[in-house]
Formats: C-alpha cells, structure tokens, sequence
C-alpha cells in the first residue's frame, strides 16, 4: 500500500500543503477546528507523521527539557502543569527528568537532555547542590537555560520565582495578627536561597510588630515530616512556651500538626500553625493546614513564555537575564483561625 | 590527570570549539565526517562525556522513554521511582511524559519519544484512550514497547500489574468481615479493564459470602473527589441503605469520607470505606482511609527489570509477551477498623 503524505491530506481537505504541515505541529496560527479536521484525516489515511525528518530539516527538536527536584510533590508537578501548557500550545514538546534532589543526578539529567538534542533546559536546582559549573557550562554552550523558584543569581540566567521574602513575613504576620506571640520558625540546615529569605521575612515581621527574634524558637533540619515532629518533641521536652509554628514547606507543617495532635495539643486553639507551599493535601488533613501558595501553576505559564519569547528572539545569552518575581498569596485555613 | 575539555578536542583538530560541541550534539548542520572525526579524538582524549561517547560508538542512547497518564498521583510517581532506580543502576536514563489521561497527547508523547531516539517506551495507557494503533504501531516498527498496571492485552506486548480482581475481591471481603451488609461500589463508567476487574471481584466477594449484587449500589462516573461525593449524596437523597463502601480508587474514597463527614455521618461506626491504590494522602487525613496497596515501586522495578532483560536477549517481539502478575496488599486503617 503507498504509504500516505501530508499531500493527500491536504488534497483530500482541499487545503494546502503548508497548513497541513502547520496543522500537524499544533502551530499557534492555525484554527483549532482546522487542527481537528487535518487530526482526524490523518488518522483515516493511516498517516504516519515523521517527525523525526521534520526536526532534521529544520534543525529544530521543538523539545525542552525539564528538569526538576522531584515531581512527588504537588508544587513541582504543578508548576510543571504550567510549563506543558503554554509549551505545547505553542507547538514544543517537554520531557522531564527528575534529580531526586541529589547533585550527581541532575548532572546525569542535564547530559541526557543534551544528548537527546532538547532546544533548552527549564530546571529548578536540587537541595544538594552547591556547585553550579553544570548549569554554567550550559550558559557557556549557549544552551538556552530558565531557572525557577530555586534559583542561584550567580549563574547569571533568566529565572522566574516568588517573592519568598515577602511570603515568609506575610505567614509570620498572619500568626501575629491571630494573637500569637511565641512564633517557631522550622526551616532547612541547606544552603538554600528561598529558604532563607523566608526566614528573614520571619524575622522582619516579628520586629516590625514589636516581638523579640529568639533563636531558642529556630529549627533548622531536613525537610520532612519528622523534622516538623522533632522540634515539636523538642520544644516540650524542654518546656519552651510557644503558641504558633511557622515551618518552611508544608510536609515539614504536617509533621508539627501530627505530633501536636499526638501530644493532645489543640490547634488552633493551643497552637496555631501554618505551612508553605500549598501542597494538595494540606485542604484535606484535619485540621486543614493554613500555608502560603506560590502561583505554581501561574510559574510554570510564566517561565514558559519567558523562555519562548528569549529563544525566538535568538540571542538567548546576549542581554541582562530577565527575572520574573510573582507574588505570594496568603491560603487561611483550620490550623490558624 | 588534567580533565579533558571539549576545548581540547578543538584544538587537537584545529576546528572551533562550537563545532565540537555542535558535532556532539549530533547537529544536522556539521558534516558527517567532521562528526566522526570529533567522536573518534573524543574517544581518544577519553573525554568525560563518556556517555555520550559510548552512545555513539554503539548507537545507542541508554535513554528509556516513561508515558504515563500523570505524575500528579502518588500511584504512578512511585511506580516511575522503582523504574528509575534499576534504570539507573543499569546505567540506563529515563525520560518521563505526561499524557494527561489525553489520547491525543499519549500520541504526542509517543512522537516525542521517538524524536529522542529513545530504545524503548514503558507506558500506562490514559484513560481516554480506546484505539491502540499507537502502541501497535510500536510494535510494528519494532521499537520495545512495556506496559503496566493500565495494560490491554490486545496490544500483544510484555507487561506487569497487579490481580486487581483479588484486589477487588480483598477490598470487599475486608468490609463483609467488618460487619457490612450493604456495600456501596463506586467504578468508572470508563472502558478501563482494571477497573471492570475489581468490580468483578467486588461482587464474587459479595456472592462467595451469600450477599446479594444489588446494582442499586453500584455507581459509576469519572475519576475524582466529586465522584464520591455526589454518590454519597445520591444515596441519602435516595433513602438508599448502605454500611460499606468500596471506592475503586482512593480520590473517589476522599469524596465518599469528606460528603459523609458533611452529612454528620460516622466513619467508622456507621459506614466503613476502603479505597484502592495506597495513595499517599490516605494515611494523613481523618479519619485515616483504608486502601489496597498496588506494591508500586516493586511494579516498576519488575517492569525496568524485564524490560532490560528482554533488550538484552535482542529478541524482544519474537516470543510470547512475558507477563507479571503481582499480589495486592490490604491496608486497613481508621476508616474500615
């Protein structure tokens, strides 16, 4: 049997060849209803689109790789919602490919992308590193890279984040506004940027409303449930008062609610608690866990655009890196009013 | 030893440095013989992309392609960490795809894949999917295709999953012997054989233990926490008894908990509920939600595991698709007990 071509496609839709072939791309231009029909025609003809060719001819894959921390946790997968989104309407493709937090893997992450021939990386940096020459050795190459939420200004590329900062004083001053004098703050012992700035937001809530910063209230440690749970055992066992917690990221927030509850500690009326991240269980734990969201989704849209709108304009690396800074948004809930 | 550089290389061959790095890409604008001139100096310099050196001695990428309908459940992220951690212990990288439970991306997945000259795709079929030329088409063209949990066995290829008619069976057998009488199951009104089978097993438990099937407790929809609530609530509305539920999937089983808390209903003490899939949300909420356990990340090491074997023999269509069959575990907890 001949095998069929985007021209019989087009001569059976009396279109032309061109918009066959745009149609084909899901390019942005062409009318969805056009798409729709080119779609079903080929599946009727047994059209076998050979992409592989395509990218040949025009030297572009229309891939970009993603790599990110994890994709266990709903921030990741959400602001990864977002990326694919804008990506695929505009006729790009995303794989990802996850660190697992760890250094060496997102090494082997970023040299799988490349040899998979991906037009750029979009990538969110692993706990564990602190060397970045992997990621300025794209920039070197004139890989086009983003960066979101974790990000490192020194390796000097466009990124998109939130303003951490400003999310930290605005869970803390909640707290505050609730009645809370003795505020914990649990926060990571890693040499994270976002991390710490919601600690300084922490701090710099505290002073403005009049409360001392008293380290005896700080935890540091490594992100998980049991770090929300140890400082909370740690808190009682050596009787520091205390009436509100603060911790950096909402599994860490579900570890403080869950030994409180253990320790017959009424929250919110004891202890009023709140997370960030606005991960997608803490709306359905008793108590729901108050927490501090993102705009993961709204990231994810953002970096794409930004990293379309650079590699369109083919000279990626060639003026100051642009930064885009979204704002926090405060998410109430049982564990704090 | 000094490291080799890509800049090494350049000089070695009096080229420029973009062109050894465009030459490892596999760019299609440098020629064939400045590609191979610059993989054998790279091969002799022993530079330190050896993977991307012994790539192209052999041909091979060393990359898997993972298709799954989304990495926003735990279900499937836990069944993508066992693929990737015999993957990687083989020296073999994944890349990961979201089909968005879309036929239509599941295609676009496929194509993607296929770009980046992947050596093989491991997949989970999406629920909107029906015609599996896609897959066949795989098949055809020779390229090792591995399906799991999702599996249609028309498709004729290996696969691994779990005995969801003894999952079913489990679930149900746990509520009679609890007490229940009257058990509500919620399915999807979705072609899905997973989901007929633990249906099946649903009501040979109820038959095995002289219950009547009674299709007034049946329901069925589309996967989601609205799902079970508005089951819940068409039961009440209906004045229709019922002291048991079996949701066929956990976020379907959160609806069910959170419209019978709504309702002042008591769980355990007047209905009981069990889920199905262990998602990792159940062990936190209240009360906590019982579940059957799909041994997730064993599922996808079995899957790396013969998927590799099967590459390695070099004769992966040529006999009869090997199968994997593994056991469900019962998880009981709060809501059932």
């Amino acid at each position: 049997m001949k095998k069929t071509t985007i021209h019989d496609i087009a001569r059976e839709l009396n279109i032309t060849f061109s918009t066959v072939a745009k149609a084909l791309n899901d390019h942005p231009r062409i009318a969805a209803s056009t798409k729709e029909a080119v779609k079903e025609m080929a599946i009727k003809l047994n059209y076998q689109q050979n992409k592989l060719a395509s990218s040949l001819r025009s030297g572009k894959t229309r891939i970009v790789g993603v790599l990110v921390p994890t994709l266990d946790v709903s921030f990741f997968s959400s602001v990864v919602h977002g990326i694919e989104t804008v990506m695929n309407s505009n006729g790009y493709n995303i794989l990802l490919y996850q660190s697992k937090e760890l250094y060496a893997d997102e090494i082997r992450g970023i040299d799988t992308f490349l040899q998979t021939r991906v037009e750029g990386i979009i990538s969110s940096i692993a706990l564990q590193t602190s060397d970045y020459n992997h990621f300025i050795d794209l920039k070197k190459r004139k890989i086009p890279l983003l960066l979101f939420d974790r990000i490192v200004d020194e390796i000097g590329v466009p990124y998109v984040r939130i303003d951490d900062y400003g999310g930290g004083f605005m869970a803390t001053e909640h707290l505050i506004k609730q009645g809370c004098k003795r505020i914990v703050h649990i926060s990571t012992d890693q040499n994270v940027t976002i991390f710490k700035e919601r600690l300084q937001g922490y701090k710099e809530a505290l002073i403005k409303h009049g409360l001392p910063v008293d380290d005896s209230l700080i935890f540091t440690g490594h992100l998980s449930i049991e770090l929300g749970r140890n400082c909370i055992q740690q808190l009682v066992n050596e009787n520091i008062e205390f009436d509100g917690v603060f911790a950096f990221e909402d599994y860490t927030g579900l570890g403080v609610l869950k030994q409180l509850k253990e320790l017959k500690i009424n929250v919110p009326e004891q202890v009023k608690v709140i997370g960030f991240a606005n991960e997608a269980f803490g709306a359905h734990i008793t108590p729901s866990l108050s927490t501090v969201d993102q705009q993961t989704v709204k990231m994810g849209e953002e970096a794409a655009r930004l990293f379309l709108k650079l590699i369109k304009e083919n000279k990626y690396y060639e003026k100051e890196p642009e930064k885009i800074v979204l704002d926090p948004l405060l998410i109430p809930r049982t564990s704090s009013e």
